[in-house]
């Protein structure tokens, strides 16, 4: 297994380092190679992803990345030219974020709410195509648009995705996210392609819920969701919620898939670079742990992905309240659970 | 004053009648006229809003409306052709949403987490104006879009209106949310006119989220938040999010409302028409009476508004737990209070 990495900025090593043990620990075959990218670089050379290093990083089996950012990169620059260009140019169609509320975290709300949902995000259409302008710059005649750009073989497969997911969980359930009572194009278009696919897969149950309204219900009742499917600026809305009732971004991982495999897909932590405790052993790897079982789990090895993730479980389930481990602590236990 | 009325569908004439009763409490002079819009005519007449009846309603200071809907019309009639259409053709560019957690109210936050926010949502652009359309509709090349439409014109007057609030405030705070690493050219345009407005307003403080992290920051620190100034949709999802902090939609008020006056505006509870329990007396119609004190204070009668205000935070306050009052008993309590 060829392994690109790219540990990036602030805590992005930190936490990577502790993924790689846990990887190697039940994968002892990795073979990795390191890529410098990330707000370091482009200080140093104005550079966020040169073709070359594209050209390297598509003959890897899979990426793993850390965090990239700085304050003192301007706001967009990292995440157009360096995070968002990955997910388009590598086809990453499918944004896998899985929210569970493992026992033994605190949760922010009141009452015993189950969380376990796995929210497939659509990763390279919608309003981030970057289809847009300005007309009229700086007058008070200015006019700015957006263009959302949903195609039938964008969405197609993410459902198509969602549903065969659906089907490998217990519920077997799943809800469409989004707003078709305003955004009718869109939505007829999401509506449509749910309702096809959902009849190859009959055991499947299919909802639908306004993006509004999903809202409500990750705070009032967030039981009900299995699996979400949704758009890619739904999604971005709708997991930063759901990562925050099962314990906050710091424990939230995700995969940027290719299904079809043509490219690699990779996998990431939901936190950022998190500059303020860099270098101080504070960083808690487990969100790139649970990263690394969302890519044991795309490769084809699901008992290894299942080791690391009841892993995190236990570890989360017997950590010392109030005690933060500190980052090398927690990945050694868990690549020792992982390995055991 | 004269007041047009929109009783609307299910549990909105029963919770618009205690509405007028508190109205007509603290301001006995008020004239209303009743309009039958909402999804019995439709189902009667086909119709949804006659240019008629839009001229009619232009005539009055302001509007009070219920709810519309019913689970046997097809989503999005009533949405886009009466709803939207009021505040298109009305010009409502300010869609107002206090979200504020009263005391004695349980909201489903762990810990004491205080919630005392206003949105100030853009109300008449954005993803909102249906501009978009579907090619190659039913075939495997299909594509749907859906365009934004941000003008300077248009975010400039909400962005001021959101300043002017924010200085009557205590807190004096006034953030942006958007998502303008990924949405430039709206979000160029959205920081711009924020940048420039809070020239004139040196007092009033001011910050920039993201549309996503503030869905992290509503759960776990709400109180960060002062007044919210924001685009349709971003607006839509963040107030939906803002209710459920402060104890539900069934609470929550809204104003759509056009600041120059040339229109009337509109005041309606957010929840919706709740057709299982329409009939029986137990709607809620606290989020109408605190429409009814927006309405007070857009109509420039600020004591009575916080009269209205007070009344809601005294009843709540002193509500047995548990005990849920009859519509009209809630009704006559608040009516007396406010009056008192
Ligand atoms: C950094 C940003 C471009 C990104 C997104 O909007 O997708 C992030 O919020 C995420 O969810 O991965
Ligand atoms: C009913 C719907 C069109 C409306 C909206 O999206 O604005 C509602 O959700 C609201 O927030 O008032």
């Amino acid at each position: 297994m060829k392994l690109a990495v790219i540990p990036g900025d602030g805590i992005g090593p930190e936490v990577v380092a502790e993924g790689l043990k846990v990887l190697t620990g039940v994968l002892p075959s990795v073979e990795t190679t390191t890529y410098d990218l990330g707000a370091a670089r482009w200080h140093r050379t104005g550079e966020l992803l040169p073709d070359s290093v594209l050209r390297e990083l598509r003959q890897h089996d899979a990426i793993l990345l850390g965090a990239v950012g700085d304050p003192t990169v301007p706001s967009g620059i990292l995440e157009r030219g360096l995070l968002l260009r990955l997910r388009f140019e590598l086809d990453h169609c499918v944004n896998l974020r899985p929210a569970r509320l493992y026992p033994g975290v605190p949760g922010p709300l009141a009452g015993d709410q189950a969380v376990d949902l796995m929210v497939v995000r659509e990763g390279t259409e919608g309003p981030y195509v970057g289809n847009g302008g300005l007309l009229r710059k700086d007058t008070p005649q200015e006019i700015a648009t957006e263009v959302s750009l949903n195609t039938y073989f964008g969405v197609e497969r993410v459902v198509r995705d969602a549903f065969a997911r659906a089907m490998r969980r217990p519920r077997r359930h799943l809800t469409l996210v989004h707003k078709t009572n305003v955004l009718v194009h869109a939505g007829q278009l999401w509506s449509r392609v749910v309702e096809e696919v959902s009849m190859e897969f009959p055991d499947v149950s299919v909802s639908y819920t306004h993006v509004d309204s999903a809202m409500i219900y990750l705070v009032t009742d967030p039981g009900r969701f299995d699996v979400v499917v949704t758009d890619n600026l739904f999604g971005d809305i709708l997991t930063d919620l759901a990562a925050a009732v099962s314990g906050g971004i710091g424990l939230a991982a995700s995969g940027n898939l290719d299904p079809s495999k043509a490219n690699p897909s990779m996998f990431e932590p939901v936190h950022g670079s998190a500059p303020d405790i860099a270098g101080t052993g504070q960083a808690d790897p487990t969100a790139t742990v649970l990263s690394v079982g969302l890519l044991l789990d795309h490769l084809g090895l699901p008992d290894a992905a299942r080791r690391v993730e009841a892993a995190v479980a236990f570890d989360l389930a017997t950590r010392q309240p109030g005690s933060i481990g500190r980052t090398s602590a927690i990945g050694d236990r868990l690549a020792a659970l992982a390995a055991s």
